[in-house]
């Protein structure tokens, strides 16, 4: 993947052992035209690599992250120390994206924290931290500096793209915006809107953090604070929204922590509050608050068929791209509805897809986890958009 | 209603121009004992009254309030001057809760903060506000101050009891601890125990109350502080679980609010955000943070089998009460299936038990809303009831 790319390895600001990301830095020469009406220039984009580019460059599969997520898909997290997102189930040799056929890209998206240009990276123009003077970003702004960095990487098409929730908000605005770049798709646990209930939701995290007074108007770094309280209050509340009630049952039931009778006060007595006090304070050792709010936003905006005269087909039109759309029945972030609403608008659009849904009590958060069924669907779309790109067959 | 009790109209600590609620005081020599192990005395509750009680005290239907109501249940509040949370549809003349025909009593609940002891209530003890030095109290504790309230008021059985979401909790356990004083119950959109879903949404909202610096550890009146902020984020996450994903779409969908296009930026584009920033503000003139905390924490230690050995059957033996569940289709925080369970309980138990599941969109909130077939159940088993108990029939 070397020629046409100018990889540089950067330290992240935290201290780790582990590996750094490669960065590609876009100057004053190649700005990142905004959806908001601005450009954003120079910006960078973090991201890892897994597996080997083909000598023909058709072997990329660009995986994309959610809200939360970042580039570390299939490496040891350098803050949290723990397995990537997908690197046990997933992307790996062997494993359906398998890293001994594929190249495997994952990039931070912009408006993140992790070494992407986000609201936590210096303004050039001022040698500050961003804060809310970032511009506001959409999902087609992060896939459209993907569309760079694979110009960077000199990738003109990619066997693949594959993401949930909002990874697959950016899966589906790749078929919209460059589907003659995509060979195959996998739109997972997403929408091609976000629905009110979810911008809701959304609006009640930016709520908690702006409401912590040591957020300061977004500028915590300058003033040396952090809103480390309200983005934890954020966190729990979408933690919720990632499970489902009969995976809460199943998990925590109404089991006390640590104790086997009510301490009658405010204390984590239920096992689910701990566990949620714990999502929310580990959440802010890797997260910055003004992020949240960028990323949060970003999805909020999320409309493919506003984008298109308001028919979501008009988005899909002549589309060639193999696309498998995928969901989970206990999925009520974006439910079962919303993914059929994909594939009625593919199929007006005469596309190839396949759709599944996947039946499971976990909720969101299941294209995370281990579910067989899942797991099994992705190898075999993948084996047979393989074979019909013309790929070495994997070694199994 | 009078010679049993002593009534003193007292003026709540905000001004207006509404009447007043009564207030039944009980003294050092009627402490209120607590599932927590400590008592309560003095306490005071604050009721409304409506209609009049008949020769024979045969007529009162005691209504139960939810986590955010109180006993302005059917007249103009005091505090909002909006009509009382079921004046327009259950309780008046001629409604289902006739009040030509039922002597009405609503309390607010111990630990509340419209009148009726809680955290903002004076402790005679150090003559401050309680703060969090006010007991923990429970679903049971609330009831049982309330059969202190009929006993006041030489009321020995009610023609009825009726509430919805914490008010159906509160039916519920009049069922358990004081079945033989009560002829018929109405227990709507609730359930015997609080689920692990539940727990944690109430959980985030405590912990937006307690991360506002001004919440002061409870001690907020002390230092003249107001943990608003928080409490508003608290108001505005519950609120979503209050409604339905279908409400919230029908309602607001991804209008923009006042503009034709995104701002790109953090304002309140979207009409639904602006909603729910008004319910956040509109909702903190009205409650106190503190009570926010008891009474969630109430609703999560609600659980009325492990009351009773596990075995919920155990609760209800012997009841001779007439009982109509009731549930709503779209109720995604008390849904039909807990419902259920209440229905086969009381069957296990032999009662006298109907149960209407009413098709709605209008998600937990339904129970507040006007629902023509729920108001009509509503009528047709107090009709019922007061036609067994030997009631005059209304005039209508």
């Amino acid at each position: 993947m070397a020629e046409a790319t100018t990889l540089e390895r950067t330290d992240r600001t935290r201290e780790t052992d582990n590996p750094s990301s490669l960065v590609a830095h876009f100057g004053a020469d190649k700005p990142l035209r905004l959806d908001a009406g601005v450009a954003l220039a120079p910006f960078q984009i973090a991201y890892q690599t897994y597996g080997t580019l083909n000598a023909d460059r058709s072997n990329a599969v660009l995986v994309l992250h959610a809200l939360t997520g970042d580039q570390h898909v299939a490496n040891v997290h350098p803050v949290t120390g723990k397995p990537g997102w997908w690197s046990e189930t997933m992307i790996g040799p062997g494993l359906p994206i398998d890293t001994n056929r594929y190249f495997v890209i994952c990039p931070n998206v912009i408006g993140g924290c992790m070494g992407s240009s986000g609201p936590a990276s210096t303004n050039p123009a001022t040698d500050r931290p961003w804060g809310l003077e970032f511009p506001v970003i959409t999902i087609r702004d992060m896939v459209r500096s993907q569309a760079m960095l694979l110009d960077h990487l000199g990738i003109e098409t990619l066997f693949s793209v594959a993401g949930g929730s909002m990874g697959g908000m950016q899966v589906l605005e790749w078929l919209a915006s460059y589907p003659k770049r995509v060979f195959s798709a996998l739109p997972i646990a997403a929408a091609t809107r976000h629905s009110a209930q979810n911008i809701a939701f959304h609006e009640v995290g930016r709520q908690a953090v702006m409401a912590d007074p040591e957020w300061r108007g977004g500028r915590y770094f300058a003033e040396g604070t952090d809103p480390r309280r309200g983005l934890a209050v954020a966190r729990m509340g979408a933690h919720i929204t990632y499970l489902s009630d009969a995976a809460l049952h199943r998990k925590f039931g109404r089991r006390f922590q640590d104790r086997a009778n009510p301490t009658f006060s405010f204390d984590a007595d239920f096992q689910v509050e701990s566990y949620l006090r714990y999502q929310g304070s580990s959440f802010v050792e890797r997260f910055d608050a003004n992020s949240y709010l960028y990323l949060t936003r970003a999805m909020d905006y999320f409309d493919i068929a506003a984008d298109h005269n308001g028919v979501l087909g008009n988005a899909f039109k002549g589309i060639e791209t193999r696309i498998c759309v995928i969901s989970f029945t206990s999925d009520w972030l974006f439910p079962t509805v919303e993914s059929r609403e994909i594939v009625h608008a593919l199929n007006a659009a005469g596309a190839r897809v396949s759709f599944a849904e996947i039946v499971t009590d976990k909720g969101h958060d299941a294209f995370l986890l281990d579910e067989p069924e899942f797991i099994a669907i992705v190898r075999g779309f993948l084996e047979g958009a393989s074979r019909a790109r013309g790929l070495t067959p994997a070694t199994r």
